[in-house]
């Protein structure tokens, strides 16, 4: 592209870096600040440095915080016993969402994935096991995505736990609320027969 | 959506303010910079805020500028006598891109449109008129978009020059290159036979 602003072809240059932004996309954004407010600039560069500089990542569960420990670690009115495990903090979100779960946390950061490099050594696993031992957590309940880098780490988290006193859950596989049955996986559709649960449970919300 | 972050919430809520960016969108954005180094977030909040301070409009034709005058306005390698009338700055860049053009441009930062309540007092047509009473251009181009409001717009200006001694054109419309025929409206359909040219002036390129 052809800009007759080094500033301006900055701004989208920085911008297009970005996942999913491409230079065109870049460029509206840089032109609809323009026309917009100073203060909106101003506002998003300082609440974008403030976010990179001054947010904390939870010591005990690593979700996202504004202090040492966050809100879900420190409420009283939090099953302590039961533990979510969960890759990133936007599953967190997720499932905070849904209003149905009311134990805390542990946020991996990621799955093993041996072919993106990831080992369990760049994971929050240590400090789960650590958890485990110190907290008195009765059941963890794996809630990573159902993809082999999820099962895998389930698996490494499930081996490295064998010796402790806990229980062990996943979330429940199966046909989507809403979804057309004659479009579902096999293997969806497989394990939803195979998981099947009492119909007088099925209706309970 | 359940943030654990007031500082979070509020960078979402900023960068959800764009144009085509909603909440999810932003909050992944987000957390993508968090993954990166402080350096990347830096530069970016940088770029937006010089971009906001300090990019400038060319005083001559209104298209970006780091200085008083643009590039274009001031290289002694284009047409002075020429000036192509546009939208916005993206259309400039989009001309530049073709490499095919070596006059001047003036951007109109927008088409009257009194649905959107904007009439010719807001756009950049009286320094418009000023140029072509005091720069000696001897052609006006009129690349507008050809919708209602384009053709609305390119009136307006042809009526109030017509006291002047200035020749007028507008870019051709016809079927663009690699078009199949059969998918054109009848309206492109219809000009690009009114306004055929010489098959000899069509192998220029």
């Amino acid at each position: 592209m052809n800009f007759s602003s080094k500033i301006l072809e900055e701004a989208v240059n920085q911008v297009s870096q970005l996942p999913g932004i491409g230079k065109r996309t870049a460029l509206r954004l840089v032109l609809h600040l323009m026309r917009q407010p100073e203060q909106q600039t101003d506002a998003l560069a300082q609440s974008l440095l403030s976010m990179r500089n001054d947010l904390k990542f939870c010591k005990k569960c690593h979700n996202v915080s504004d202090n040492d420990l966050c809100e879900i670690c420190i409420s009283h009115n939090r099953d302590q016993n039961l533990v979510c495990v969960v890759e990133d903090i936007r599953d967190v979100m997720a499932i905070e969402n849904t209003s149905q779960y009311k134990g805390l946390y542990h946020v991996l950061g990621g799955k093993i994935s041996p072919m993106d490099g990831v080992g369990p050594q760049d994971l929050n696993i240590p400090s789960l096991i650590n958890r485990v031992k110190e907290e008195g957590i009765q059941e963890l309940i794996f809630a990573l995505s159902p993809t082999i880098e999820g099962d895998t780490t389930n698996f490494y988290i499930y081996k490295q736990l064998s010796d402790l006193d806990v229980n062990t859950s996943t979330i429940a596989r199966g046909i989507a609320v809403g979804d057309e049955l004659e479009f579902a996986d096999e293997v969806t559709l497989g394990r939803s027969i195979l998981h099947r649960v009492p119909y007088e449970n099925s209706m309970k919300s």
